[in-house]
């Protein structure tokens, strides 16, 4: 990042939030979209240097502009401004216009849990879902995202408000799956299709619940108030406007809408009802034993265990290629040494 | 209501509140629910009388107490206070426990909207949703519910986080449908059916997104979301522990959560905005001619201009005699006078 004149300082915050991701198991959101980034900062579709500003600020709001910048940078700085905000009168609300592409939400409601307080953050993203009876992509794949923190472990939801995400489609397409639910994406023309394939050349995303029968117009109205909550409230581009993915002539302009929650407002030991919710949720009969009861959050920790027992980030072969790549377009040392047979 | 000991004032703002979800056409949450109302007076299950308390108060956030009176007593204080601290502050961030049934969502986010500001509301309700892979009825079909000012119209979502509502799967069965899709409910065992028989008798609900392939354990993750902001975050029943629907030997200890944003402490024009993205998102190519594009809040406008055209509300006759029945039990004159034949 900084060999293409990204500053230290901001290089570093993407690396931490790409590897968050990493860590967390989901790889759509790592380090194998370090490229679009330096893309973005190469091309100057993403300005390098500077620093958010507030535009207004009263009682418990903010409205910021990012001033094109990374949006991690933006995220982090929304994140903070929320948390302070939160701390003093309660709730913190935050929304940043002209943004770019911040990686995974988890990210920055994790640094609402770190402080001691409910972290809530959505974004809008580039068009990719096709609205309930509509032929056309006019909706981003929206991501509604709560961490809260409980006595022993956090609450952690961060999903699409689409069905699935792309990434769980490629994935089934490049494990040779020629089949998939019928509520995962449409064709090029909007039509339901169960091949994968379909989907990846230019087809899209069915809202979460899929088809309007099954309750596709409840995920076409998540992604539609997540919208509300960030291009409209923020005054960035929305909905249909937005720029495709991986295009880059004119500026991304997202929005991101960040709340922050003191439970100290409301009645007290919070952190202890939390942790007795997931037990109970996890804790209630399963439909096989085989398949214990999960609560959201349990999947990451059990993939960031992994992480430390074998003590470091485990990556397929193909995304260190890519990134051995990407470092010799840059003019920099690999950050990866590929060994065919590790011991 | 009046007659089993409900002041005049609690009675009459039930009243607004079931007509209001008749109007819109959600029946399930109207006139027919009287029933459930009465009985919870008359049995001493909810308060009489009496009035909502401020157990905190800090910036942007309250905690009520709703000293187990009608939910929409309780609704109608939360949300007018969220209202006002918005106004001052830009969010209002209300929670209440000791609470009861408040119908529907959408008459409280909809007076948000009357004051210019965008209304949240939630709720926590008695357990009938199936976590994804338990056997057991857990959560409730917790509904998310978001309502903005446009310029000319409002944004309006009101769901429940299942993949349908009960009322749903009541009325295939009644119009003799015998097979529902896969993702709308399970058996007394937690197990898929396609029999709506065997969702009514003792099965329940699946979480918007059906099974966990088909994005169920997002759906799963909203009603835990919404269960955090209320139950949890109020000090209210949650989960499994809240009582089941249509008993009252205990209290109902509901919780709820409303917010207020006051769009004037962010972009400017967020109702033009707001109205372009609702122009946009319905003038997108349909896939069907035949079947327009719509968006929340659509189908119930439909409905009011239908009963505006009428004239009034349209009833199915057993509703009108459930109404009847209801009087005579309370000694009171029937509301209605059932015309076999109207002109």
């Amino acid at each position: 990042m900084t060999s293409v004149g990204s500053s230290d300082d901001h290089a570093r915050q993407l690396a931490d939030v790409l590897i968050c991701a990493d860590y967390r198991g989901h790889h759509s959101h790592g380090i194998s979209r370090l490229s679009v980034y330096v893309e973005d900062i190469a091309t100057c579709s993403c300005a390098a240097k500077g620093e958010p500003k507030i535009l207004k600020r009263k009682g418990a709001t903010a409205w910021v502009d990012g001033q094109n910048l990374l949006g991690p940078v933006v995220g982090n700085y929304c994140m903070k401004l929320a948390i302070d905000i939160a701390k003093e009168v309660g709730i913190g609300w935050v929304v940043a216009k002209n943004s770019n592409h911040f990686g995974t939400c988890g990210w920055y409601a994790q640094q609402a849990v770190k402080s001691g307080v409910l972290g809530m953050v959505f974004t809008n993203t580039s068009p990719c879902v096709f609205p309930t009876r509509s032929a056309e992509k006019t909706l981003g794949s929206n991501p509604i995202c709560m961490a809260a923190p409980g006595n022993s472990q956090p609450f952690f939801l961060d999903m699409a408000a689409s069905t699935v995400a792309y990434g769980k489609i490629e994935l089934a397409n490049d494990s040779g799956v020629d089949q998939i639910p019928e509520t995962w994406g449409n064709d090029c023309e909007g039509r339901v299709t169960i091949d994968p394939k379909s989907v990846l050349s230019g087809g899209g995303l069915q809202p979460l619940g899929g088809q309007e029968e099954t309750g596709g117009y409840k995920g076409t109205g998540l992604c539609m108030m997540v919208e509300i909550l960030c291009g409209i409230l923020g005054g960035a581009a929305f909905g249909k406007n937005i720029r495709r993915w991986r295009t880059n002539e004119e500026n991304a302009n997202l929005g991101h809408c960040f709340v922050a929650i003191d439970p100290d407002c409301f009645a007290p030991d919070f952190t202890g009802r939390l942790q007795q919710f997931l037990r109970e949720t996890r804790e209630s009969k399963p439909l096989s034993e085989d398949n214990p009861v999960i609560v959201p959050g349990d999947r990451e920790r059990a993939h960031m265990r992994m992480c430390d027992d074998m003590g470091g980030l485990v990556y397929e072969k193909i995304e260190l290629e890519i990134l051995e790549r990407l470092a010799r377009r840059c003019n920099v040392p690999s950050p990866v040494n590929i060994d065919e047979n590790p011991s």
